[in-house]
């Protein structure tokens, strides 16, 4: 329906209708409004498929869902670092909500990953917003091309569980614009979502629900959002302030209450009729968005699209370790003649999802045990139970037995739902105790030890060194058990990359002095030294860096280029890169670009990831990988001049094997253009103004040539006062000093020397 | 003089003679006015002995001084943890003073050791604030029993030579309360200093000396400061506005240029007149009260004080290191018989003060070279030059035959001058190289190598597990050499303990990431976890803790007792513990008190100093150490509620080695009765209500027993929303959340219940 003909329907509506429309019918659908055709609407939980509830009207929102397929959760699906992946996988949940008629499907899940104890990580998609950004434009270009809407979440600086409803994350602005900010950025500018869901949270003392500087300044005169906004479940605070900054609907239903204060704040001249006509306009455009191109024909196959989840999660499956067995042969792929013993209860029973919004009553469930029969003959022993933390003896003995009588032990570990779910934060990164003890009396008995890995978070593996292969399978969806078994075969070679990093022990997570702590306010002292950003800038040793996964085949570089040594904030900058499979298997690689300043004034991280491409090669084959590097992977959020602002100086290209590795890197000279030139004050310092030939001019003719540094210098030969201090302290004394140290200097005399310099 | 009289003579003076007065002559002289009889006194820069320079009007400040005693930096002071000793120094430079005709030294610097960068750091006191502000205290009183002014200097937050002229400190409120104000604070509140020197710096973008909250009514009208407030040497930006925050004397002469402005600030109304007499009033009081207890009779007994500059020296060395030799006897002491070579430059030249205006012209320097004749004979041999960090192989070759030759190798190391000095940071840790080189190539010859280390600020020490002994003499005054002899051949049983950490490598320092970053800004971002309660609450690896120093002799604890196991914030708790010498010589021993709470909500470290006593022991010898701690030991600054503030809970009370080894802890609750009641708000989490039985009674009634939370739970079973979910999310959900999730509530509904929880 185009924009007149949404304001006509607006001009026919009461206030009491308006209002109305501003909020849902019940949990799950927007207001209809029957007297003048408008359609209700539905919206439903993801992101990683469909928990449409068959009672609409269910005023809890926590009933049974309809049975759907589940996909790989977002931990899952960012390891693929493969765009394409991520929306295929959008354009298949989106023909699923076509068939159930589902107006918008809530996801992605963006927020950055800043500490490994989030409970929701899991839905989340990285540490690093570059990689957020990216795979999540990519999932919404995919649902959307299918005309259902997506709901990017949850907008903004929400990155805890605890006291998610009321704290304030207390983040400075640079934070916010280079981290926090940057997947949602992302995400409305290349993948232009049809809703944005704002979080509980509040940022620096105010709710996100009642910001306009984010709902409204920053979302729509800055990016350019289109959509209508709406709350996360419960999210609101102050219904009408809210409505003016730009939450558009309140989800789910006030029962009318909130409704009522709108009508009353129009009737009593404190909120202005035409911000409830343009939330309603908003809502009304997407409404009718997807009214009007339904598809009817729509059908959720789910059979095929198990095999799409299945196909989806090979692709983010992350090798983390693969040892040479006693003959130098590396232990994966398995071999089909070998005699394999399946041990841990996620063989049989996989823990593929999260617990809460996100939560899928999956419509089957393909577990390794089961896929495992097209290979081979498997040995099976539960080895635990992850109902509690408690080892079980004869399990474990059973287990033992059956590592022991095997040519090579897989071990399916990681952490009972119970461990990670939406609503609260991990307080530990440990594996249950009984499971880590199972894997180290499996180690005692056997030494071709597999380790499968399911967990939507980081965890410590205190046997690391012990086993000889891991493989990081993340909440892999309900089709888990076959992707992982095509890996560990070998018809699947791993190619997904860690989106997080693995620290050696939560003691050096970034945030570990802050997070979880705060009564009402969680204090982000970090900064933007997020994830790789910190581990690498310290130079500390981590289990697993970002961007870490091997392969079961080579890869060889050469050949970086760019094509300029030298740029401005107005130019990009083309970089290439030759990769190579060296190795006698096709596989993908994940080529990774960062950008590392060489020398930075500002606290900078010790590089960025600017860029990455997977491709795919057959053995020998070549392959050259293009990047783009505009003024953004070379600036930083300048907060006193609120924006963005490209340090001078040299930057290294780094074509790196993660962010611990570098492997290619090359230096280009960027030049700032766009700041404007700084006006000299009193507390300029000497340093500054003897750095500028127009200054040194100036200075030199009204100090006599610098006579006062000549004497000090002359003095200070052997005494309190050395060179490397006078020469210090010239450079950092402010134009005003010389009223302390110069005798005649007067203040007009300062005053003329600012004039002539700022002239 | 009384203060009537003062009065009079303010009364007496023209606007021009008053304007004067609030600023220097010249470098280091008050103004005298003849016509009144007011004469000029003399201040000198300090704090380890006196820098009186003997042209009085040089206008730079740089030329010569007397020839004056040398006492130890305050580095290695702080690390007696003696406060008779610290005020021992002081009364001696008190009396030099007198001597002198110095009316007031500045210091002492009690700065905060933010980062050991900070090329001032020899000068200062340590990284934990309740051991700056004791030491300096301590100082204070000494040097002004001898009724000679102190200036405790630099106020505040000036934590870094780099851009200190104009930078802006940016440190949250409770942190500057924490740690960076205590050791001013327990300067002014224990000490009682004459005057306090105001730092150059901003603090979040307002300078110091232009702060009303920090010159008057935190340092007067809080902690009851009622000398002068002085600029330090050119900290004046705007004269007129920063005499209004309190600053009252402007150092040194602006030759009447400020003067002017103050004058006609006065004539144009823009300044109250009696700012300026209360200005005048504080400077005579003080320039009074020296004036009438001069003590003409004083004599500088340079000798005599030489002797105390060793004897003060002899309590602060650490013993680092001592390891068994290959007879299981401790390396040290030496022994007369044995044949020593004394290897390093350091031997015959020490290293044993800092660049700035803290340098002494010293009147002589006894270096361990020449101590040693009264011991042993000793061979000599240079080993490296520090005038460049060059390696030099004649030298290197000469020490290792030397080292060879003998029985036992000591090494005196150390950073040269240029390394350390007010005005600039250092960018590593490192010694020269060519020292670590020399080091590591006398350890291949010798197995009982000795370093002795001068320095003001810990350095990483590659060669530390191949050396047998380390002694850190730190930057130990003109009579270095002597207390170090005496330590190395047991006449002194060494007792310094260090007052800051010794980090593994820099990155590990809690302010690597923005430390000397940012161009007018320093983030302090790390906030309180400064020194010893960063890597304790992370559990980090160190060279050396907080505290750590060992001894010839053994002690032992025992009977560790609370006069009580619960207290209020408004009590006091008296802890008690017995130490004994348990080894066969006399020896200190530092007992320290931490106290570690046990859960914080609050982002607090793992536990702080909040006792020390030094104990002198006979062998076999116990005695029963007492401390008394009021609520500060327990208490945050709330920088909600601006005020100290205890959280309810269990602390140990903790006696240690070092900030790292606990040997006896014992629990006590502490129970808050001054916090005002929280009024409870529609944005108060359920969790809250149910643990105050009253909210529980009242939400009980009002919602039917909590029939949403029993339906809630029954329809969670085993699907999305798991158990720990669901108490996770009512534990989260603000009142206002009824809204949504109860059908029928209403805001008066709302209101009703707040009315009645707050009643």
């Amino acid at each position: 329906m185009d924009k007149e003909k949404i304001r006509d329907l607006i001009l026919q509506m009461t206030l009491e209708e308006k209002a109305g429309m501003c909020s849902g019918a019940d949990f799950w659908h927007t207001k209809a409004a029957e007297r003048l055709g408008i359609p209700s609407v539905m919206v439903s939980d993801g992101p990683h498929g469909l928990r449409k509830q068959s009672e609409a009207a269910d005023h809890l929102g926590i009933n049974d869902s309809i049975k759907a397929v589940c996909f790989p959760a977002g931990c899952a699906l960012a390891s693929s670092f493969d765009r394409d992946l991520a929306k295929k996988m959008g354009e298949t949940i989106g023909q699923e909500c076509q068939a159930e008629d589902i107006s918008t499907i809530l996801g992605p899940a963006v927020n950055i990953k800043r500490s490994p104890l989030c409970g929701r990580n899991f839905e989340y998609y990285s540490e690093d917003p570059y990689a957020a950004s990216e795979m999540s434009a990519a999932f919404i270009r995919g649902v959307q091309s299918k005309n259902v809407g997506t709901s990017v979440k949850h907008f903004l600086a929400n990155n805890q569980e605890k006291r998610r409803m009321t704290n304030s994350s207390d983040v400075d602005e640079r934070t916010l614009r280079e981290i926090y900010m940057v997947p949602f950025e992302g995400a409305v500018k290349n993948g232009k979502p049809w809703t944005v869901m704002n979080s509980y949270n509040q940022i620096n003392g105010t709710f996100v629900g009642e910001s306009k500087e984010y709902l409204t300044d920053l979302l729509r005169a800055e990016w350019g959002f289109d959509g209508y906004v709406m709350s996360d479940w419960g999210a609101v605070n102050d219904r009408v302030e809210a409505l003016k900054a730009g939450m558009d609907l309140e989800m789910p239903s006030s029962n009318g209450v909130n409704d009522a204060l709108i009508v009353k704040a129009v009737q009593d001249g404190t909120l202005d009729e035409a911000v409830v006509d343009q939330a309603c306009e908003r809502i009304l455009n997407i409404i009718y968005r997807y009214m009007e191109s339904r598809d009817a024909s729509a059908v959720f196959d789910r059979e095929k699209d198990h095999g799409t989840a299945a196909s989806v999660e090979e692709e983010c499956i992350v090798l983390l370790k693969n040892d040479s067995d006693g003959n130098g042969k590396p232990i994966l792929p398995l071999g089909r003649e070998q005699k394999i013993a399946f041990i841990g209860k996620y063989a049989q029973a996989p823990r593929y999802q999260g617990g809460g919004s996100s939560h899928i009553n999956s419509w089957k469930v393909e577990s390794a045990l089961e896929a495992v029969k097209d290979f081979a003959d498997v040995a099976y022993a539960k080895g635990f139970d992850d109902a509690q933390d408690q080892a079980d003896e004869a399990l474990e003995a059973e287990a033992v037995q059956a590592a022991e009588d095997a040519d090579a032990a897989v071990i399916f570990a990681g952490l009972p739902d119970s461990f990670e779910s939406e609503g609260y934060d991990r307080t530990h990164l440990n594996l249950p105790e009984c499971q880590n003890r199972l894997i180290s009396k499996i180690c005692d008995v056997q030494k071709n030890v597999v380790v499968v890995l399911h967990n939507g978070s980081p965890v410590v593996m205190p046997w690391k060194d012990r086993v000889s292969a891991i493989v990081e399978a993340y909440l892999g969806g309900q089709a888990v058990g076959k992707a992982e078994v095509r890996v560990l075969f070998g018809e699947v070679n791993p190619s997904g990359r860690l989106s997080e990093t693995f620290p050696n022990r939560l003691e050096d997570t970034p945030c570990y002095l802050t997070y979880g702590k705060g009564r009402d306010h969680a204090e982000y002292r970090e900064g933007v030294f997020v994830g790789y950003r910190y581990y690498t800038t310290r130079d500390m040793d981590v289990q697993y860096p970002f961007g870490y996964g091997l392969s079961y085949t080579t890869f060889g570089y050469s050949d970086l280029a760019t094509d300029k040594s030298g740029l401005t904030d107005a130019d990009t900058l083309s970089v290439s890169v030759d990769v190579k499979n060296t190795g006698d298997r096709s596989g993908k690689e994940v080529v990774q670009l960062y950008v590392a300043p060489v020398n930075s004034e500002v606290p900078r991280p010790l590089r960025e990831l600017k860029g990455f491409e997977k491709v795919s090669l057959e053995p020998g084959e070549k392959k050259t990988v293009a990047f783009t590097l505009d003024d953004r992977a070379f600036a930083v959020w300048n907060a006193d001049l609120h924006c963005w602002d490209v340090p001078d100086g040299a930057y290294k290209i780094q074509i790196c094997r993660n962010a611990r590795e570098v492997i290619l890197e090359t230096e280009v000279q960027v030049k700032n253009t766009k700041r404007p030139r700084q006006k000299y004050t009193a507390n300029t310092c000497m340093g500054e103004l003897f750095a500028d030939p127009k200054a040194q001019q100036i200075l030199g003719q009204m100090m006599g040539n610098n006579e006062q540094a000549k004497e000090m210098e002359e003095k200070s030969q052997g005494e309190a006062v050395s060179q490397e201090m006078l020469a210090a302290m010239m450079q950092d004394m402010p134009l005003r000093q010389l009223i302390s140290f110069v005798p005649g200097m007067t203040w007009e005399a300062v005053d003329q020397i600012l004039n002539a310099l700022n002239a």
